[in-house]
């Protein structure tokens, strides 16, 4: 039988491993609290290690904290296969974004390890650090760095609310490898990875599998406004440099900028006003802006839009001030600070990569999946920079997610994890033939 | 010569009173950050009762750390004449609110000393604890429950960001009095407080003083908006229940309340979204409005109009939801919490207060001067619940307070303090008449 086919991951011992590997960050109401180098990362790293070693996997740690455990094929002079996620959540997040693609890649191990399966090339799971970016912005920092988005400087150096850096963490959970964190250095064939679609589609459709060809395009905004700390009370309405009232009418402007635009979102999730006194009119107000698009050109339209509306904002602020103050108001808000902070332009997968995700998939499912283009951002969009990349989505509940309500049913992480293991042995089997030829 | 006129306040000394007691708290933009009962706040607390020592006062401090400098009349079983304000600031405040009236009263007591004046009654001067409500909300807390507005409980268990309360503040600054905090126990015979206008009439008439005949009516509010933590990447446009965007459009439309009502004034300063990530829609939006009134049924108005606008805004998240989630959205953004925190009804100061401030004012300053009604909120409004009660407002820069711009020039400052000694003297001289009469 070519390609191993006839062999399927162990559903109960899959749905086990991820109340055992949960148990470190999960919530009350059922959700994850699994910050980037917690002591709770920590733990769950520390056990990953433990069951991939019980399998005859070799471990490296590279300089991000990324996790290679590495299964040996027949030929280990050629780099391995890498099925890779990440096992950091958001601080209200679900059980499934991330870990449904460790804890598959891992029950796929344990599947070529119970058959006996020698494969051509080395396979390796992947545990990327970081890739939520909720503690340590941006999002895929790890992988960014590996894929040479980002210069190892900048992943060590970014920091936290209380000003810890990834570097700090990383030294204090025991996770700051030896390892060049660098394709160049540390070498991949290819990486697949299966993630729950964080979208209504699937469901829609009453399909489990999705083929993600793609993932679109992506900016992230720093903005900072600046007007005048006055008194609630005693400063007339039309005499006040209302900081957070400009912010407020930005964010609408931002939502009516996005709806403009069909294939764009955007949208604002982050802000912060200081002082925090019900009595004095905010001074200082940031936020950031999430952006995206089907597409760069549109992505670049959005991008124009959205500075263009938020300065029409402070522009109307400066004039109503000046024409009622004069100098002495300083000029109404201004914005301080108008700053991309990430750039991520539209992926597109590996064509050999994704149609044999789409062959095992049609073995798996029968022809029941469709090809899609992911909303969001995946440490595949960074290792698609250097190695064929591909993606399996599985259907998820509702589309929540980012959300304690996060759901995928066993049945839809079981069909995942299948068509996981069919598209590595396909992939693995074209190396063969490859390094044959 | 009657009411022992014809003496000034030093103006020097008072000056450098101010350069002395500034010293803790003040920070590098020229401004104050004394948050209420944090260790500047402790320090200036016991230079000051310090000062007061050396002018034979005694000192008693009551169970909200209020302190009650108290210099003997000829008739001490009358109960003092007051003249109190408050040493706490804002977090990015300026040197004079709160500070002028505190120190001008002590420049009263100094030049009481210096001429040996004796009055009839006893005069107290009073520090307010937390007037200002930056740290521990609402405002006025102390001389409110001396005033019997909120009970000793309510103030004791009030509490910062932290978790600090205010009972274990005092405890640990050594400022829980043993005094009972209520009128009733530690009685007034009346109340006078300079203070600084914080907003901008008297500098557009050219006027260094004001008559403060009332204070307009406040409410304070607490909102709470839950809708859904969703992924920003991949939920679409029309299936988010984007809490932070309702939260926007409710500001913006608090302040189109607000100026549709000439009189009434409504802002938000204090907004808080969680979790903090770029890449998820904020569940959770705390804010709080601030509003005011120039009468009881004008506020009344503006707070049925701001209720049902906040309620429209969550209304139309709810039908748009309804409408393309059905039941698996749960319904869009919802209300959870509408909370009016604080209420205070329009204070009108006591006619008699009120005209002896009047006449002093016009022999300090020969008639130019004009009456007004104070935008903001002073202890002043507690105390006027009880005793007689009356306040000067004192000229400062372009309007500007709760902000380290805040200035006053110190001849406005000079004038105020010697139009709070006469109006003191008068008041003693009525007092010493009833009593005989």
């Amino acid at each position: 039988m070519p390609h191993n086919l006839g062999i399927r991951v162990a559903s109960s011992r899959l749905a086990s491993t991820f109340d055992e590997s949960c148990s470190w960050g999960s919530t009350p109401d059922g959700g994850m609290n699994r910050l980037s180098l917690n002591n709770d990362d920590k733990r769950v790293r520390e056990w990953l290690i433990e069951q991939c070693k019980q399998l005859g996997c070799s471990v490296k740690v590279d300089q991000m904290g990324n996790i290679f455990a590495i299964r040996p094929g027949k030929n280990n002079s050629i780099p391995p296969i890498g099925m890779g996620s990440h096992l950091d959540t958001q601080p209200a997040g679900g059980k499934y974004d991330g870990i449904v693609g460790v804890l598959s890649a891992l029950e796929v191990l344990r599947t070529l390890h119970d058959n006996q399966v020698e494969t051509y090339a080395p396979v390796a799971l992947i545990d990327w650090t970081n890739e939520e970016g909720a503690r340590f912005p941006p999002a895929m920092l790890s992988s960014g760095v590996w894929g040479g988005a980002f210069t190892l400087e900048h992943g060590h150096s970014r920091s936290d609310a209380s000003g810890n850096t990834v570097k700090s963490e990383l030294e204090r959970i025991g996770f700051l490898g030896d390892v060049p964190c660098s394709y160049e250095a540390n070498p991949l064939s290819a990486h697949f990875e299966i993630h729950i679609e964080q979208g209504p589609a699937l469901e829609a459709e009453n399909l489990r599998i999705g083929v993600v060809t793609g993932v679109q395009a992506m900016n992230w905004y720093n903005i900072v406004l600046r007007g005048r700390e006055q008194h609630c009370g005693t400063t007339p309405m039309n005499m006040r440099a209302d900081t957070l009232l400009c912010a407020a009418k930005m964010i609408q402007s931002i939502n009516q900028q996005s709806l403009a635009l069909p294939g764009a979102r955007a949208s604002v999730a982050v802000i912060n006003s200081s002082p925090q006194s019900i009595n004095t009119l905010s001074g200082r107000v940031q936020f950031n802006i999430g952006a995206r698009a089907s597409s760069d050109a549109l992505l670049a339209t959005l991008d124009v839009n959205l500075e263009k509306a938020c300065k029409e904002v402070v522009e109307d602020s400066v004039r109503l001030d000046e024409s009622i103050m004069g100098k002495s108001g300083e000029g109404g808000v201004k914005m301080e600070v108008w700053e991309k902070i990430w750039e991520c332009p539209k992926t597109v997968f590996d064509e050999r990569a994704v149609s044999m995700v789409r062959e095992s998939a049609r073995e798996v499912e029968g022809g029941r999946f469709k090809d899609m283009v992911s909303g969001a951002g995946h440490d595949s969009v960074y290792t698609a920079r250097k190695v064929p990349t591909a993606m399996i989505f599985i259907r998820c509940k509702a589309g929540i997610s980012h959300n304690p309500a996060e759901f995928s049913k066993q049945e839809d992480i079981d069909a995942g994890a299948n068509v996981l293991l069919g598209a590595l042995l396909r992939y693995d089997d074209y190396l063969k033939e490859k390094t044959a030829a």
